[in-house]
Order: C-alpha cells, then sequence, then structure tokens
C-alpha cells in the first residue's frame, strides 16, 4: 500500500482550525502554562519512508507522558517480563493520578501509564541504570536518531516544586515497598524524563519502532522483539489515553499516547506512526485537536486496526 | 494470505490438554454447574471461506455475556449512536458486577459489556422491539445463518432466580432513570438473551460479521456500518474481559468477547473469527484453557491486529 | 435537678424563626413534598414528667427513618444480640445510601441506621412476626401510650412507587444471603415502617424509654435491658445522622435520629427526651432548624452527655 | 457520688489476665516492637482527687496516637474554631490511613484523629508555635502536671524512617494546599508528638482535663472552654478509635482514645478519666486487653455516659 497522506493532512488543518480551541493548556506545570494555546502540528512517517506534514511540526514541545512508553521500553530491554511482578497491564478506570486503586491493590500499579506505574519504572531504571538520566537521554536520541534531543530543565525543576501528587504515590508504594531506589532520586529521574522536548518530526520518527514491530527503521536494529512491541502496542490501546483510552481506541481506533504538553503519538502497526500537537487538553487531560485530527485521519484514510 | 491454521489448530489442543485445566466452571447460575470441565473446542471461520476446528465443536453451550456483543449490535441497528447517551465506551477497571461506579457515575454504565450496561441495552430493545425475545432470536439466527438456534429456557429460568445482583444493578439505573421499562420485563429478556445456546462453529460463523466489517459473509448484507463495526471491535479490545481485558489485548491481541458458560469469541479484523470452549473459568471469570488457546494462536501464526 | 425549660425553648422559637429556614423539603418521596416549609415544632418530656412545648408540637409528620430506631428496639426484643451477626455498630462514613461499604463488606450494612441496615431488621421483624405490620404498630402504640398512631398509608404506597434505591439494596444484600424473606413483603413493611405519623408530643414521650434506660415512663414495664438502652444511646451517638453524625455529637452532644420528614428526636439519658420538627433539610439530609434548635437547647442549658 | 473504685480494677485484673492476649504487638514501628505483650495496667484519676490502680501502672510507654488528642487541644487553644476549616469531625468509616476519603474530599481529613487530620493539626502547630516540639512538650507537662514527661526519641526516628504512607498522606494534603509548612519539618514534630512516654498514672492524669470540662484539676486554670471540652469528648466519642469508635462507644459507653503503643485513655466527664495499657492489638488497631477492661468497667460500676 502506497497511499499518500498529504491532502488528508491538508483537509485535516482546515477543519481543525477553522473551529476556535477547546480546553485549557495545562497549568499545574508552570513552565508548561507559557505555552501558546494556538500551535497546532502534525507529522505522519511511513516505514516505507514516506514523510508527511502540516502546521507546527518544527516547534519543539514537551512530550511529558509520552515519555512513558519510552522509559518502559528501556526497562523491557534491561529486566524483560520481569517487570509486569511490579506493575499491571489493565486499565485503572479511575482519573489518571488517583490513590485508591494503588491503596486497594497493595501499591502495585495498574499499568505503567499511570502516573504510579511510571514511576515504578522510573525506579527499575534508577536501579538499573549506572547514570539513568544520561542513558536514557542517550537511549531516547537513539530511537529518534537525533542527537540534539535534550531534557527541558526548566521544566523539569518546575514539576519538581509542584510535584507533590506524585511524592504521595511514591511514598505510599514505597510503603508498601515497590519503590527501591531512594525516593528523591527516583522523582528527580522521572521529571528529566517527562520533560523531554521534540517536535512532532521528532516524535513520530520516534514511534516508529512500534509500527516497524520493535526494529529501528532508521539502521535495522532491534530493540525489542516482536512479541514485546505487539505487548507495547497493546498497552498503548488499551491504557495510553488515562481514563479516555476507551474513547480513543472507540474513534480513533489505532495504539497510541498523549501528553499533558499536548502532544500525542500513535502507530498504525505496519504502515505508519503519527504524532500531533496541540496544547489545549480537554477534561480528561488529552490534546482536544489531537483528539480530533487523528479521529478525522482514521475516518478520512478509512484504516484502522479495526 | 491464504494460511492453513489446521496445523496450528492440532497443536494448540495439544499443549492446551496436556495440562489438567484450572480454574472452576460457574456454579452461581445452577443449571451451568452442571457442564462437564472438560469440554474443550475451537473452530475458526476465515473470511476467505475456510474453516478450521479441533475438539468439541459441535456440543452447544450458553454463550452467556458474549450475547452482549449480539444485542448491542442489535440496538445499533434500531438506534444509532444515540445509544451513547445511555452507556459509555470506558473499560471499567473493576470487576464486572461492581456497583461502585454505577452509583458514582450517576447510573450510567462504563460500556456495554459489563452487566449494567448490557441490562440498559436489553432496555433499549425491550422499547424498540414489539416482542424482543423473538426478534432477537431472529436476529441471531440471521447472522449465524442457522434456523436452530435457541434460548435454553432452563438456564434463563435458573439465572432468574438467582439474579439478585442484577435486580439490584437495575433498581439502581431506574432510580437515576436510566431505565425506562418495566424491570420484570427487561430482566426476563436479559437472562433469555443470556441463555442462547452455541456451538463453537455457530459462534465463530456469527462473528464473522465483525471481522467482515459489519457486512454477513453469507449474504453480503450489511447489518452496521463500516465505521459502527470498527468501534465494536474497539470496544471488544478494550472491554471484552472484564477486568481483565488488558491482559487479554497484552496476550493475545485481538479483539474478543468471553462469557461465563466458558466460551470466547475473538476476531481478527479482515481475516478471519475464532470461537473457543472451554467451561472452567479463572478468577477474573473468564475461560482459563480458552484465554490461553487465543495466545497460542496469535502467537504460532504471528498474526495479531498489533 | 428540676430545670425549666419553658423559657430556654421559647427564646429557641425566637430564634430560629428570626432567619429565613435554610434547605429544601425532602421531594423525592412525592406525599412529602407537600408538605409546608414552615412548620416548627418542639416537644420535651422529662423523666419527672415535666411538659414543655413550643409551636407546632400537635400537628402529625412522618417520622421516616426514626422509625428504624423502634424497629431495632422490636427486634432485639425478639432475637437479642444474634441481631448484631447481620448488621455491624460502626458508622458509615458515606451518604446515606451508598451502596460501596455494601458490597466491600460483604452484605452486611455498617449499622442499623443506614437503610441497608434498616433493611436487614426490617427483614428479621417479617421473620420473627406473624403480621409484622399490625404488631409492629402495636408496639410503637405501647411505647408511645397512644392507640391513635398509625401508619399514612397514602406515603407508604408513595414511597413504594419510587423506591429503585431500596430495592436495589435489599437485591444485593439478597445476593450475599443477608435478606431471608421475600423482597417485596420486607420493602412493603418498611415502607409502612417508615410512614408513622406522630406530633413532636408523641416523639418525644416515644423516646422517652431511651431516657428511661429501658423502661416505659408511663407503666414501669422494662421493654429492654439497661444495657441494651445504653448500646441503642451509644448507636444513635455514632450513628443517628446519616454522615452528619459527627457534627451533631459535635454541636449537640446528644444520642439522637432524624428523619426526612423534618423530625428529630434526641435524648438526654436520665433527664428527658425531646422532639423537634421543621421540614427542610440540610445537604446532609437532616432538618436544618432541628439540628440548630437542639445545639441551641444544650448550649442554652449547659446540658449535654459531655 | 463517691465511689470506690478499687474491687473493680481488682477483679477486671482477675479477668483479663486468666486469659491468653489476644492480638499482636505493633510491629511497623521496629522500637515498638520490643515491648513485651504481657504488660497490663490500668490507673483511674477521680475529679474528687481519689487514685485506683492495678498491674504495670508505671511503667512508661509509648502514647503515640492518643498524643492526637493533646496536640489538638494546644491548637484550638491557638487558632480556636478555625481549625474546622481545615479539618472535619465525622467519623472516617474506613481504615485509620486511607487515602481515597482524603482525595475525594479534596485534602480535607475527615476529623483530627486520623493520621491525615493529625499531621494538619501537627502543621497548624508548626506554623504557629516557634518552637514547635519544646512548646508542646512543655505544654503536656503543664496538663500532666509532671516535667518528668519526654520524647523517645529512639521511638520517634524510628517512625520516621518507615514513616512512608505518613509521607504520602502529607503529600497529598499538600497537593491540595492543606500543608503550609515545610514537610519534613511537619513529619519531624509529629513523629516526635507521638513518641512521648507516659506511664498509666501520667496519662489519666493528663486526661483529667476533658473529665473536668477544660479546667486542670491541680491547678484550677483553665484551658479550653467549656463548649470546646465538650466538643473534644464528642469527638473522641464518634472518632477515637480508627474504624472501630462504633464499636467502643457502644461497648463501653465513654469517650477515649487509643494508640498502637496499647494505650487506652478514657474519660466519664463531670466523673473520672481512665488509662489502661496492654500492647497486643486487635485486628482494628486498638488494645484487645484495654477494650476488655473498659467494657468491664463500665458494666461493672454501672456508669456510662448514656
Amino acid at each position: 500500500m502506497r497511499m499518500d497522506y498529504q491532502p488528508i493532512l491538508d483537509e485535516i488543518i482546515r477543519i481543525v482550525l477553522k473551529r476556535p480551541s477547546e480546553g485549557v493548556v495545562a497549568s499545574y506545570i508552570p513552565e508548561l502554562a507559557k505555552v501558546s494555546p494556538d500551535h497546532f502540528g502534525i507529522h505522519l512517517s511511513c516505514l516505507n519512508k514516506g514523510h508527511y506534514h502540516v502546521g507546527d511540526n518544527h516547534d519543539g514541545f514537551s512530550i511529558q507522558s509520552i515519555s512513558k512508553v519510552l522509559s518502559l521500553t528501556l526497562a523491557i530491554t534491561k529486566i524483560g517480563d520481569k517487570i509486569w511482578q511490579r506493575v499491571g497491564v489493565e486499565p485503572s478506570g479511575d482519573p489518571f493520578n488517583s490513590m485508591v486503586q494503588l491503596e486497594y491493590e497493595q501499591g502495585i500499579p495498574r499499568n505503567p501509564f499511570i502516573n504510579a506505574g511510571a514511576l515504578v519504572v522510573a525506579d527499575i531504571l534508577c536501579g538499573e541504570l549506572s547514570n539513568p538520566k544520561a542513558e536514557f537521554l542517550k537511549f531516547v536520541r537513539s530511537l529518534c536518531d537525533n542527537d540534539s534531543i535534550d531534557f527541558n530543565h526548566a521544566v523539569a525543576h518546575s514539576e519538581r516544586d509542584f510535584g507533590y501528587r506524585n511524592a504521595a504515590l511514591i511514598n505510599l508504594m514505597r510503603s508498601f515497598n515497590n519503590i527501591q531506589n531512594p525516593i528523591d532520586k527516583v522523582l528527580d529521574f522521572y521529571f528529566h524524563q517527562s520533560s523531554i522536548e521534540m517536535n512532532c518530526k521528532d516524535l513520530a520518527n520516534t514511534f516508529l519502532l512500534y509500527a516497524n514491530h520493535g526494529c529501528l527503521l532508521h539502521s535495522g536494529k532491534r530493540i525489542i522483539t516482536l512479541s514485546q512491541s505487539k505487548r507495547m502496542n497493546a498497552l498503548m490501546q488499551t491504557c495510553g489515553f488515562y481514563d479516555e483510552a476507551g474513547e480513543f481506541s472507540f474513534k480513533v481506533g489505532l495504539p497510541g499516547k498523549s501528553g499533558v504538553g499536548g502532544g500525542i503519538a500513535a502507530i498504525h502497526p505496519g504502515y505508519y506512526s503519527v504524532a500531533v500537537w496541540s496544547p489545549p487538553l480537554n477534561k480528561k487531560g488529552n490534546s482536544s485537536r489531537g483528539m480530533e485530527a487523528l479521529e478525522l485521519l482514521t475516518t478520512k484514510s478509512g484504516l484502522s486496526i479495526f
């Protein structure tokens, strides 16, 4: 299949920008609140090397929770399936940082894409890596094939000062012995991980790994096994959008992951990866226009995994 | 792709029957408790007309919750997307008949595949159909292309006598005005709907509809739109296995739906539908051997939607 | 101690009626919604035979949940402490008809004064009495020493038609085997029990039993033991006001029980019983002016159990 | 009333020690786990100056959560009723350190005697006092009229190292802006406050304040108002025993407060205060023999507030 996505992207941006943007830019992290709500960009990267884009696809933004897919991937390369002893694979069915289930389920987070689960993954990386921040950054650069990818330290510190809920979560998990490294070290890694900046092109290129069943497209190097790659996609499908995963699956029909910076990465296994960016978030914490753009993409291309 | 699934099914039954069956046959419905735990069968129906099967694929069993997919399909043919005003599309994240969320979310069930959601769908059918039981049966027979499909009245009455939790759910939803027909009528329809008997072949053939994007394979007749069919598959993917939907998605990677009778129907959109039956259920209420067999199927065939 | 409560009651009514009434009259039972919000009455009956009253103390009203104290008392005379195997003695900490705890705690209600608990007590009475409604009425008349006390059948039937939450609760408990009689019979008894009408004088006189440590003041007859009477008072103290029991205990400092008809009965063990009636309810379902009047009573008399 | 409690205490110790002790000594704080489970002591101090005691009434123990009554008292002397804007007065109905309600209720703890509530009180004292630990100790010594009362620093540090749940609670409340001082400072104060050691005599003498309606018996000095004292007693009645407050109220009928060190302080307003100590705790975290001893005390003396 050699499809031309450019006319579809052109139509999407026309439709999406016609309406006023709904939702509000994330404000709980002060640095993020400064971003203009008017940014909008899409970049789609095909396994057949085709690239399509519209809008602000070269402006960098904070990938935030999208980084949880990347840290999970690195953790899997380190300890494999043992990771599933410390974090589950079920949708949470609750707002994204609820403590209820965590307490009820004895400190084992529902899945690696809620904050609690990503903190456990961060703890694993802090235990496995001698220099976690540097090694994680190196790993992400290798996935993206772009050595200019970096943390935004201002964002990382801005989170640290206001991350009381994450501190609550990690202390609660520590009380259940599901955190093994010093809390401050794990939080510092976690806030840096989330602060990574990419533009739409970088993000789409990074997620080609999951469209390409676990191999880097640019080098052919296998990062995770075929089976691990499928499971990563399954996890994104069921857990990638806080408590709106069902809605995204229902309307878009692709695995993906969103972040409060307004970015969404999604993939069509075997075909392409796509990144969208629009900062205003809906009530569930996902980019409003990003959701709409991806729904238009699968509707207009007639393609979804279902 | 013209794949020969027979050697794979043959291998699956060898592997699965080698181990003692885990789990227990559902006992809360007395009629179901009488079924032998040793039954095991698979039937796989391809869009290209190929049929493959092993084991007890001709013995009828109670499809139970698998019928929720069929009643939802019929309801969608009647009222279309208006249905989503009365039931959600998110995974519940809680055991399959929990009242907590239902109360918290003001009588709107999380999705149509938990009991509360299926009761709302049953209420819709009781309002839309002049003879709900007869018309539902006719609909199911037409999907399956088999006029011998029928209710098991003993099972339906056995449920009715012990269905206090369902009575609790429907009364709670009625208190929130999300039930419009007489409670006894809706429950009677619901218990009959769940009591339908099929064998693996019937069940696989019935679910070809969802592999075939909403058209009957045997007649070419369109039942639901392409978009509705994709959304039905997305719903099965995220919500089809009680609070084990993530696990199924993670290990099997296909949309599907299970029932406490021990049946599971799953589909690979564009390729095939498959039905498995083994009565013993794991702790989450899904067929143990059925889950294992489907995991082996996607692993050994190398095919999943991810 | 021979105290003259009349000046205090006179002052209370002046203060309370000076402000506009806050809250709204219960509307979920249609018959109750017809009552004027302007009624206000107090009647205080002392163990030393003194009687004091102000306002509408002769108008009858629906005692509603206050009847839960009376049905519990009758049940204790029948089966004694065995009752505590089927219902607890802890405050619920949740809104008055929440299902969460009931499900979590396997069908054993937290205490006999939440709806679920009172339904279990009603079930016990339906099992112990050959004619539950007639015998309960006779019991209440004997406590009050007034043979004109009666059910309000219009209110009882009005509840029955809208009692879906109670039907949900009783079905849920039946699923846990904590209900033994036919559900319709128990609900019919329960709705009648709640519909009893009394005026403030009747209500205060009825509750003299608990101020008098378990003996009727008018006849000296012992109804429950000293120990049972103390425990009844303790239960009213910790569980008598839905999720506002702490607030009432904190501000008023007397055991008591409220009903959505706007009545409150309270007692000072060894001294007096008091009934207040004002239909508008606060957000927690307790009479606003009733709470205020009783707070003024203990403040101005300088007397509370603490 | 001049009652001789000595024969009653003598009988209680005979009854209580006849049976093997049930429950286990608190082990989550390592220092507490070292205490012998066989200790048992009672001290009862009357407003009429009478003192009665049996058993180990001179051995010091860690008062733990009993200190929450004392810190609340000091906070009330500092900011009065404004405290109720930051903490509620309702029983929690849930295990003593559950996060569910705290999250649901936006960081306002249910009452000052659950851990979350006591942390808010600790935060208030850290804001109001220039040297919180020293001033709190001085306050407690003045209530007890014993200058040798002190912190047990080993216990305080032992808590600090394992207090992850408290760290989770305080971070969660901080995220809702209900904590104003540095988290480490508040926790340090809280762990010291809880580590205070007293013997039964000290504890009974300290709680005479609440039996004496807010005045010190030894000096006549008023510490809190009559109304504040009554409310303190009401709070102990409804919230003093984690999720066993109803049970204690039901069986004992006195306001009181327990601690995981095995101590319980209770009062009969206007009559006496009593302290019991026995380290093994029941499943709800209250001293087993302590509960039993106090139930025997009110049964055998025939006296309770009800």
